[in-house]
């Protein structure tokens, strides 16, 4: 095992990148950003092993990129362009060197892809790895909130969902599909649309613990209800078949698993169709609803595996 | 045991703040900062049970406030004034939920105290309890770097050192010395004496891991040596006496255990001895030395429980 300041010094040559925006980079007390003229958005997200993700069917470099990508996906959420981040690394002691540095790879592999190095970062030891991920970015010109939903306005979701909780599934049932695995392996937030989702959303969230339950905390915030017609969600046509030769219903596990990292929103016009699906509308009253075919009300299962996780704000 | 949703409602009540400089706290999926003038400091650092902190000699609200303390300290050590923060928790299934928020208020109280309140966060579930806190803070006029000691350059620290460690080791002896158990359990980083060390520093550190190895964080970062006197170590007599009654010396407490949270730097020229002592210079060479008062080196005990902890930088 490395010497922890050589450990120190292999992640730090992994994550430092030349950037104008940085005046202090890794290796000082704290970091130091250039001044941006807008406001400042920031996040903090952590993902321990065993609850957020599982070794048996991601590699460290995808335990990087995952774990950075879902705090990243909280600025595409409001419409904040992202500038740097900084990590904090909790290594049990039978963690391999080379396993710490692979995951520092999947993390500047995700910074690169997004445009946010690395800027700082701390390593502490423990017995239960986890990595937290902390991002900094600029406001846009607009800013989404959750609060925002109101009466009428139609649910839109960009992309397509269901893709990540399938890939998870086939793996774990050793029928890994390269496409869908991709898809929960290295989820990618929505920067590329995050400007068009912001000019015409009342309020917006990415879909991180479910599309229901993130929904869930859109009319929570906003004091309303949502309906959402199972028909209506955007799901790959292969990604239905894929499901249901499981046993499974990929609109299913786009509601209840997650992970798909799409942009989730209200508006009240309908953004062009390039951008996202209409999938419901709000509603008065509290909570969310799903209705199928027939109109009648569908129960969705919420991923266990998010217990204490979601949903915490920031 | 609190559901999910509740917590964190209870959580938010605790560390919510009315602030102008905050656009959006907690809540939503970032949180975003009004502009600031100067350049952006920011740093992250994690206290893992049983690594970082005892929970024998602490209460949960000592827990809190050091976490988010010794964070801020390293902004004090950059001379970067703090403007807020963000926590992220991990929660193992047997913490009680009062507990939980004993460690939020203790974050609150130490976030007052600074002028950093905690403006988002996130908590996950794991095995293991552990406290992330980030800060953000404003650049200060000058910055202080661990890079610019210059050989001739005397070495200096605020305060006093050597009771934090005191505190602790009479705490684990069942001697406790209020005074001194209260400077292990609530640091305070020296936001008070930050701008009149950079003033005149040519690098700065806090000391955190132990003044020793803090001060060998600079000298690799300014490619010098440095040369402590031991009896130059500014030690309270009070402390000198409380340690020698059980059988330890304050000084090497001081070199070896750190955790001060006191601005160790290197200046060429002396400031107001109100603001620091000297303890010693900057040297050609690598390392730093401790000599007794005879000239002879000293060896000093490393805090082994700061294993793969401290200097990884921001």
């Amino acid at each position: 095992m490395l010497d922890e300041f050589d450990l120190i010094a292999r992640i730090k040559a992994r994550l430092s990148r030349a950037d104008p925006r940085v005046r202090v980079g890794i290796g000082d007390d704290a970091a130091i950003l250039a001044p941006i003229a807008r406001g400042i958005a920031t996040s903090v997200d952590t993902a321990v092993d065993g609850v957020h993700f599982d070794r048996r069917w991601l590699t460290f470099e995808d335990i990087g990129w995952r774990s950075y990508a879902a705090a990243l996906s909280d600025l595409a959420a409001m419409n904040a362009r992202p500038i740097s981040g900084l990590l904090s690394l909790v290594l049990p002691p039978d963690l391999e060197d080379v396993s710490v540095l692979s995951i520092a790879d999947g993390v500047a592999e995700a910074g690169d892809a997004f445009g946010a190095p690395v800027i700082g970062g701390n390593i502490s030891s423990g017995r239960e790895l986890s990595i937290t991920s902390v991002v900094l970015g600029e406001e846009g010109e607009r800013t989404t909130l959750r609060s925002g939903a109101r009466v009428g306005d139609g649910v839109f979701v960009t992309g397509l969902v269901g893709a990540a909780a399938l890939g998870q599934k086939l793996l774990a049932k050793h029928a890994p599909i390269d496409v869908f695995a991709a898809r929960w392996r290295r989820p990618r937030p929505r920067f590329d649309l995050a400007r068009a989702v912001a000019s015409v959303a009342t309020s917006a969230i990415d879909v991180s613990d479910g599309l229901a339950q993130d929904l869930g905390h859109i009319c929570e915030a906003s004091a309303v209800g949502a309906l959402v017609e199972i028909d209506l969600l955007p799901v790959d046509p292969a990604a239905a078949e894929a499901a249901r030769s499981i046993g499974e219903d990929a609109s299913m596990l786009a509601l209840g698993g997650g992970e798909d990292y799409e942009l989730l929103f209200t508006a009240s016009e309908a953004p062009p169709p390039d951008v996202a699906t209409r999938i419901g509308s709000i509603v008065r009253g509290r909570g969310v609803r799903v209705l199928d075919r027939n109109g009648e009300e569908v129960a969705i299962a919420l991923a266990g595996h998010r217990h204490r996780a979601g949903g915490s704000g920031a």
